[in-house]
């Protein structure tokens, strides 16, 4: 980028050649969810989207992960602001959390309006959160936030006033794509305004950060107009009602299925708390456009011809506690599958939840309903660019430097790939990772030796960060194989065993059959104890434990090759 | 089917009109794997394998699930004999614990040589088994037990020897598919023959069991060629060393990586326990082809060029004991990635191992390696029939009767869908589920009122069955948000607290910081004992117990959030 350009797009050049701005991933890099990305120049930062993710298999009891925000936490006086993209959760869902830990009066918030609504109505469900106040803006809004200029600019996505960012700096411009997908026919939207994408470009993107979530599909994503005719043949073909199940938080696809229910005089039950709550915000925000008689209270669907119902549901990931799967297993208060029934599953299965999306399928054709998902017919689109966009915006935008941005690993190096293909230079391409500091100048990129922070932080109840390896570890080793607890009384005084030991086991076996086992590790116990407290002289107790925590365990693992985690108790008295 | 057509099958006509045969599925309907089905006439009985399966994502500690056997463990005089279709564990993995149960003297099993190899290899693993007269059958063996007539057809799959059977039975032939693909230019196998096909055809089918598991999937299957050639492609390219990871049960795959490494030069390591014993014994059974010198010990690799060197390993489902897993983490003995080499994954990904398997390749790739996986490129195929083939199976077979067999509810739907598209009338199309009994006469199937037993068998280590609901719930329960004993010693006389409530707890928060919560909970703890104490008589423990579990149940939810499992202990001395 030349001093020309500099002049041209009305900011400064740098003032001395190696001065670099840094960016800087907090989560999002080598993962899908968690987004959050920090932009530090001259010591100030600026906060793009703060967001969590689900938790790992082997991560039982965790209701989320959200980002180590230490790097912050400790300079909460330089940062000039946080930017939200969109309102979905993997971008906003980790705001309370922070926002306790950096807020300070007149600190800058920027959201669409959606966004916004969605940020403020989650605040509702925390406890002690400061009072926000969220500037809204739309597309083409301008802000100023220390010496970064930023121009929001629309992009598609599964859900309606996601933002782009063009962030003006002093040593170039930064592109950020948002999470996006070109769509030429979209739902409730816009088109995608190739112009304006090209007139950014003309200003000159000296790094363009972009969604790489899809970087590994061949293709082009799906319009949502290809998704609307789609089930459209289904509600056309359907003569009883239709359940449908879908993310919340796809606003796009729970509008397409509203107005197609308007369109087929269906009326609409809502069920599952984060849909009827996401509906009731969208419909006061103008975001969901639906006839206010549309809408019907489950309790009276009932009242009214089966091909005249839709039910619009949350469960389509086979969650145990959401709608579709209280349907299916027979626990809802006034729903149940019938033979008749049409099921839609308009999502994708989210990796890690097949199984039980399958086995919950298979209970719904049990019962006698039609089943249609993504795999048979095209019924959902993804709100991910594939490789062809992902080229095209390359092409596009022209970026000096490019950082594949959001996903896994195998992702973002895909993402790379094609920007190779295109013919950006594998030494202006950053593959980089959380935590990672990359140094960014008009005329280069490199990662630094330091990192920042940028640990798995675990959501697991009201606890924050309080559940760590130790914990996990335990947990997973209680799943496998149970617990043992060996309580044996002894006198305090002259040592001797006062009773026969009681023994609490749950996991392992069943105890009521394993009475043998039971005595024999009574047994066992007492031979143990015995054994190590007979050298005479004061008892060591830590040592006794320990032996019989190896001895019990390799006991109980001859007898049943399973592992329990055995703790032994002795109580003086 | 007429008297007519008996007449030229060579088998008798029913006695009477309403003489019925029946098909009783112990596993493999409604889930991928524990194929087992019994055919039964005149209370005689005809076992078609053994399998086992993985368990659900909900059975923490479970290793596999086996079927429920009852039905025959009463009347193991009335078995005529075992027959097996081929070697994978999920038709034959369940046989050494049936075997103990229905074992006499002359009982008749049946297999082709590798089907028989690998079961007598695995017999090797347990204790306590009887010694096994597996009769060998092959391509064309024709064999009498009682009154069923089988013939054995060869079929192809993903392992050599795998074998189809017509079943002559005194109402009519019974087709089964075994697991099946049509397969032209199959590896170390020769071509589906459709003329033998077309034969059994002509002797008339009254009903075909057909594998479903590819029923949902469009198109035909893969051809091994292409894998082929698509696995040399990467070969020629590759500089470094190649490290491909597949299902060791996947003897075809096997074979195609050992002979292309033959082509390119290169000496293959063999790694991980089951890969090294399924080629030790297909070798000596001459079902993988290899020259001695091929293969080098993984010790040695280092001395060769890495481009004349391939690893052959388990693992590529991300298994954390496989051998991929231990070079991954840098935990093998020999072997780490390094830049330059190849990683393959040749198989596809079981559902609920993605997330895993995602993780893997990442550090793969962030170890410097490329990765190439089926998605990528068709570097995997399948060994089970898709929509096209079944269809045309179903076409040269023409059954009167036909009961899609083995796989998922919905799949096994999907192939009743194709059945009927074919022409075969509904109410000719069984889709049964497990313990299920199907009634067959040459004029109708029906599916009878009463069930045998087919429940979830489990196995843990040497337990088989012994883990049921309860251990499971608790299993799950202390992995969500583990445990918390509370042990309090009274005396026995006053009923007076001797000390302080002592507190075991893993898995739940982290003790060391939750101090102030420990001892809250003691004086709770405390207070309870007091209250339920209070009342003058006998203490009745059941009942402070029962209050205990409830009220500090109850105070830490409030505290965390978090429900751990609560435990009070009480001792009297």
């Amino acid at each position: 980028m030349t001093n020309q350009q500099f002049k041209k797009n009305n900011i400064h050049a740098p003032q001395t050649k190696d001065k670099s701005l840094r960016i800087i991933p907090l989560g999002g890099l080598g993962e899908v969810g968690r987004n959050m990305t920090l932009i530090e120049y001259e010591k100030k930062i600026l906060i793009i989207d703060v967001g969590l993710r689900m938790p790992e298999e082997d991560m039982p009891g965790i209701d989320f992960i959200i980002p180590d925000t230490t790097y912050i936490e400790k300079r909460k006086n330089d940062v000039l602001g946080i930017v939200f993209t969109h309102g979905h959760y993997d971008h906003i869902g980790a705001f309370p959390y922070l926002i306790k830990k950096i807020f300070r009066n007149n600190l800058k918030i920027f959201a669409s309006g959606l966004t916004k609504g969605i940020i403020l109505k989650r605040q509702t469900d925390f406890l002690d959160q400061p009072k926000l106040n969220i500037q809204e803006v739309r597309d083409g809004s301008k802000i100023q936030l220390g010496a970064f200029k930023i121009e929001f600019f629309k992009q598609n996505h599964s859900i309606p006033d996601n933002m782009g960012l063009l962030i003006e700096t002093p040593i170039g411009n930064i592109l950020h794509t948002s999470d996006f997908k070109f769509d030429n026919n979209p739902v409730n939207d816009s088109p995608t305004n190739f112009n304006k994408l090209k007139q950014l470009s003309e200003r000159g993107i000296l790094l363009m950060l972009s969604d790489s979530t899809g970087a590994e599909e061949e293709g082009h994503s799906l319009s949502e107009k290809d998704i609307s005719e789609n089930l459209e043949e289904i509600f056309k073909k359907s003569n009883g009602r239709i359940i449908s199940a879908t993310f919340s938080s796809l606003l796009n696809r729970v509008q397409q299925l509203i107005s197609l229910s308007e369109k087929y005089k269906r009326k609409v039950c809502v069920e599952g708390y984060s849909m009827k709550s996401n509906i009731k915000l969208s419909q006061s925000l103008g975001y969901i456009k639906a006839k206010k008689e549309t809408f019907i209270k489950t309790k009276n669907a009932k009242d009214y011809p089966d091909n005249r119902v839709t039910v619009l549901c949350t469960g389509a990931q086979g969650e145990s506690e959401a709608a579709l799967m209280r349907i299916t297993s027979k626990e809802h208060r006034f729903l149940r599958i019938k033979g008749g029934d049409t099921l839609i599953f308009s999502s994708s299965v989210i990796p890690g939840n097949e199984r039980t999306v399958q086995i919950m399928k298979d209970e719904i054709l049990r019962q006698g309903a039609k089943v249609y998902h993504y795999k048979m017919m095209d019924i959902h689109a993804g709100g991910h660019a594939k490789k062809e966009e992902l080229e095209e915006m390359l092409k596009i935008m022209k970026p000096k430097f490019f950082m594949p941005n959001h996903g896994q690993l195998s992702m973002l190096f895909a993402h790379a790939e094609i920007a190779k293909k295109i013919g950006i230079s594998p030494k202006n391409i950053i593959v980089a990772e959380n935590g990672q500091v990359i140094s960014l100048s008009a005329n280069k990129v490199f990662i630094e030796k330091k990192r920042v922070p940028s640990n798995y932080v675990m959501v697991d109840g009201l606890g924050v960060g309080d559940v760590g390896e130790i914990v996990l570890r335990d947990r997973k080793m209680l799943a496998d194989d149970g617990m043992f607890v060996i309580i044996t009384v002894v006198n305090k005084q002259t040592g001797k065993i006062i009773n026969s030991p009681d023994i609490i086991s749950r996991g392992f076996v069943y105890l009521r059959e394993s009475k043998n086992l039971l005595a024999e590790t009574r047994k066992k116990t007492l031979a143990v104890i015995k054994k190590t407290t007979k050298t005479g002289g004061a008892t060591n107790w830590t040592y006794v434990k320990n032996q019989l925590r190896n001895e019990i365990g390799r006991f109980l693992f001859t007898k049943t090759k399973r592992r329990p985690m055995v703790l032994p108790v002795i109580i003086e008295v």
